[in-house]
């Protein structure tokens, strides 16, 4: 299966992004603090994005501790935004684990945030590369102006242009930062950073899209959270958005952008109609679009066990249940 | 008066730094993230922290250019930490200025934050050295970890380590980055940069010993807040510290690790008998034998009008009344 293939090839180099990263909950800090880091540092995740890192790095020959450094820093960064955001959906489960938000003071959970930003950053400042330093704080404002900007948008809109905006903002633009990264620490050549970045990017979205996919057709056991979250919390995604584009008279559909998202009832049949609908394979063919637009800029890398384990990691991600 | 003098040298390149700060809220951003970003940079206080590192760029001869990137950086991890701790304080008022928080939801309060902390980092990634963005990173983290250290500590504490280490977290660790990163702009010598460390500290200690004298002192509409508030929330700072040293058998005193802090009346008795005690003048004798300290670490400079306008904003540190 590929799943087991390419995370077998970087399973060693993972337990090291793992050791950076619990050496940030270090000795010299509050016992409350490090309880609260070991807290939210084992509840862990696939580590999917350091994975994305190593992998680049790997075909590129990479020096291993620098790309090992870049993992810890970008999934710090990724479980700062993490715990921001549960306080922000004031959301008391992630991956069926009490967020920190559920146990702790608001005041603790921001300032634990923070403290992870910190120490994102000084992983990132560690690789001993300013550019990267750059491509940090840059994908920090991305994240947070898309993060300010949903909070701030209008509930209920169909629109595939702030759709994609949101899942670049959210969730793609760190994909691409990883994938980057670790080319930015590889090679000089422009084409093959540009490459790179663009496979982060479409692995990125396709990621985000069969989340947003998972939202609508996933097991609530395996996804954490309610079936149809988003739309009830008036979040317009794409299977919703190719739903709206197939049946743009449907009575559901079109009380979304006037509150009807706020109807339990009605978005519970809108999720219905959705799920049975050939949308939800619209939406896919859209992830494996991206996949396929990553898998082409990996075309010009030499045949490698490495670049096998890469094409692998893509299609991973439009194979995953959870 | 040395306040006029010191301030008027720096004057345009204020300017200059106060223009790299606006410009971070800009066009690309969401209307109510700039609006917000307005509100805050507009609330402004005095710069004093760009203008210290403005100081001792200046007299070691840094790059003009530089020296503007980093007074705006460290000034917006200033504003950045302060927007998180009016959220983590619930205050509504500061500088006698609504803050964001009495404005704006939790949740935009932290995203504006954290857009704050990325911009941060993103200038002082453009100083292109490597170093400044590990002391950029160690100085939030400590920064951070000192309000945590502080958030779960006991109340009514009195004991000399914490509060020093409390104030260095919570400003000399900003005032020595401020020196140092300008240091460190400048020259390569070891010596002059190990003495603007050294310099920053004692500014920042001297600091805030006497915004600590103010919160007794002060009249409440200069400072923005009630008098002797900081008691008021449990916390025991250095005029308290030698009014309990003083006399260790005073009732309020020593109510106050078994929650005397709580009792509004026997505060506002115990903040009267400080601020009619010697304990004022004593903490204040404090903060000037660490300005001599900052001074004496200015001796090895050669006399110029940058090292005596240098001189002067040290001096003034602990003239001054608001």
């Amino acid at each position: 299966m590929s799943s087991i293939t390419f995370f077998t090839s970087v399973q060693d180099q993972l337990q090291f992004v793992e050791q950076r990263i619990r050496e940030q909950a270090g000795e010299d800090h509050h016992p409350d603090l490090r309880s609260a880091l070991g807290h939210i540092l084992s509840a862990g995740g696939k580590r999917i994005r350091p994975t994305l890192g190593l992998l680049v790095g790997n075909m590129l020959g990479a020096p291993e501790e620098k790309l090992i450094t870049l993992g810890a820093s970008v999934e710090l960064l990724h479980t700062a935004t993490l715990v921001h955001d549960d306080l922000i959906d004031g959301a008391l489960l992630r991956r069926g684990i009490p967020t920190l938000n559920a146990r702790w003071s608001p005041a603790a959970t921001v300032l634990t945030g923070d403290f992870l930003f910190a120490r994102a950053a000084k992983l990132a400042a560690e690789t001993d590369y300013l550019p990267l330093m750059k491509l940090f704080a840059d994908t920090l404002a991305t994240i947070v102006n898309g993060e300010l900007t949903q909070m701030f948008s209008a509930r209920g809109v169909i629109n595939r242009d702030n759709y994609y905006q949101r899942i670049y903002a959210k969730t793609a633009s760190l994909f691409e930062m990883a994938s980057l990264a670790a080319a930015m620490v590889s090679t000089e050549d422009e084409e093959t950073r540009a490459a790179m970045k663009v496979f982060g990017y479409e692995v990125g979205m396709a990621f985000q899209i069969v989340d947003d996919i998972l939202d609508f057709t996933g097991e609530q056991s395996a996804v954490g959270k309610p079936i149809g979250s988003d739309l009830l919390n008036g979040l317009v995604t794409l299977p919703a958005i190719h739903f709206a584009e197939a049946y743009p008279r449907n009575e559901d559909v079109l009380s979304l952008p006037e509150g009807g998202w706020k109807d339990t009832e009605r978005v519970q049949r809108l999720v219905d109609s959705i799920r049975q609908s050939e949308a939800i394979q619209r939406a896919m063919d859209e992830a494996r679009q991206a996949i396929s637009r990553a898998l082409k800029s990996l075309s010009e890398a030499p045949v490698s066990p490495e670049k096998e384990a890469l094409e692998n990691l893509a299609k991973f991600i439009v194979d995953r249940k959870i």
